[in-house]
């Protein structure tokens, strides 16, 4: 287990605990948002929008030199931090916190392990001080053990229920409307816009299809292995408390090829965990494009890169010019961050 | 890789060395594919084609009880067998000789290892002798090591080029014509078509779309371990040594889950290989199809089911009708079994 981390660990309490201002909206830009009705109308008129569309209609233009059939359209798309927020901590670990406080009462066990204990007590400084190792009990308590119906049926209850504790938000209203909008207009235009995170691939899938209208066939992640088994007189698929595959830097393109099982032409991420997925993707002939989603916005999201504990951007920052990729200012290029600010 | 077998090897020898007599056709039976404008003109009418088509249509017409939203239509298929014919032995096991003889003359260091030595002087008995590990070793050889490019490269070029030793065919067109009639049909009624095969997911991904229309995406088989890694100053994908996932018997709803996400509502196999995969899909609440193509024509095609060393069906054959699956008689069901006869 010691890859199944949410990278560098020690210093999320840190994130975790500092007092954010609840992100300010900014419902001025709003207003133009109906007026147009070419592709993307959420996206501010410039540079990055213009290079998205020019690719897309260059694409699937069958007079163009750099058209593509159909059936090679695959654009894959990180998770976190590019479809929807990641601050203060990825959305997964709340819901794995949640998850040990709500089953705690049929589990008295727990509290005679350290991390879960100092969870039930709201204290993750303590919890998260065993580093990987705790992460690791976090992740398989409130992860594994369960059928396949079961977890997903957990993860959507947790979805309806939870807040974000800056914004008040539900989870699934901090994704990013100008990233779904172009998801869409993606797939209008031919495309297969697939799932490709270093979270857990059955935690997206049990709400993708709702949120971003991507079925779970089209989501790559991180894995626990899992057994097909007798449950309740009935034969099921249970998720066992051992990594299958994690999905994070070099293992992208590793699950691109084992799930997808061809080159994507256009990817889309926001941290250094998302350098090879784009190397992989913008690395061969023909038209391709690998596109950086830079969070610049302190006011209406969370500005952060080199620095930041979650969604590091440090390589991709110094190379994405030298390498042809298209740097997204979220500040600047975005008419609205949330479907509803 | 103890594993990775193709099933009681030991005895694939007889059936390989064994003279079949080529497989005649019955050209009486295509006159009257032509004629009729229904779904699925190349099955017979009778009890197995009524059941597939009732099935379909019940769960596409809206105003039915057993009506199923498009995203969860999904049907599953094995290969070997049930889209594809696979005696004397199953295909890839051909394209592994086949490279291996391709191959030998930049590798004197193989005429060291006795299976692979054997297999270049044309003695498989002496070759297949080393069991599970002399399987291994031919497969290993001929499929790792190489860029995911290369594989696919390779095996387009085999498929290409090779004739099947008793057919004198394409492999690619020992497929069943009314399997993929039915696929298509399918696809036309909302229906997602994967294909969940215990051979390599690579060698089926590099023709699977031209030959039945089906995208690398929707192929899940099993797989060797990949890594990311620089070749020939490129990054690329490479196929390594060592099992990933063996996708067979409880394997197959494994692959199922890890892949496609979601329970299928059809499930077509042949073997005993695929019983978990139709017990997986048919054992929930809603309307489930599980069926079973039982290779009954010694004339247009092979008869084999509970001895066969390829695609041994009994347990199957045993409980189909107590789990009410349905059996297809290869012999009475299908007008035409490849599609040129």
């Amino acid at each position: 287990m010691k890859h199944f981390t949410f990278h560098q660990i020690s210093g999320l309490l840190l994130i975790f605990f500092v007092s954010y201002c609840a992100p300010k909206q900014d419902y001025d830009s709003l207003e133009s948002v109906v007026v147009e009705e070419t592709a993307l109308t959420s996206w501010n008129d410039g540079p990055s929008k213009q290079k998205i569309i020019q690719f897309v209609e260059k694409t699937t233009d069958s007079s163009s030199p750099d058209f593509v059939p159909e059936s090679k359209r695959i654009a894959v798309f990180d998770n976190d931090g590019t479809l929807w927020a990641e601050n203060p901590v990825y959305f997964q670990l709340f819901y794995a916190i949640d998850f040990i406080k709500k089953h705690s009462p049929g589990h008295p066990e727990w509290s005679a392990n350290p991390t879960l204990k100092a969870i039930l007590e709201d204290d993750l400084q303590t919890a998260l001080e065993g580093g990987e190792k705790a992460l690791a009990e976090i992740v398989m308590v409130s992860h594994a053990g369960m059928t396949e119906d079961q977890f997903t049926s957990s993860v959507r209850d947790w979805i309806k229920t939870s807040k974000h504790p800056q914004t008040g938000k539900a989870f699934n209203q901090m994704i990013y409307y100008p990233m779904v909008e172009l998801m869409e207009y993606l797939r209008e235009s031919g495309y297969k816009t697939f799932i490709v995170s270093g979270g857990g691939i059955d935690f997206i899938r049990a709400w993708a299809e709702e949120t971003y209208g991507i079925p779970p066939y089209q989501v790559v992640g991180s894995s626990l292995k899992a057994e097909y088994t007798e449950v309740d007189g009935k034969n099921q698929i249970v998720k066992l408390p051992e990594l299958n595959f994690y999905d994070d830097k070099a293992g992208k393109p590793v699950g691109i090829h084992q799930h997808i099982g061809e080159r994507p032409i256009m990817a889309f991420g926001n941290s250094d965990g998302d350098y090879e997925m784009l190397e992989y993707t913008t690395q061969s002939p023909g038209p391709r494009l690998g596109v950086y989603i830079h969070h610049t916005d302190s006011i209406r999201e969370y500005a952060y890169d080199r620095n930041s504990l979650v969604g590091q951007l440090v390589r991709g920052l110094d190379n994405a010019e030298s390498n042809g990729w298209l740097l997204v200012d979220m500040a600047k290029d975005w008419k609205i961050v949330y479907p509803n600010p």
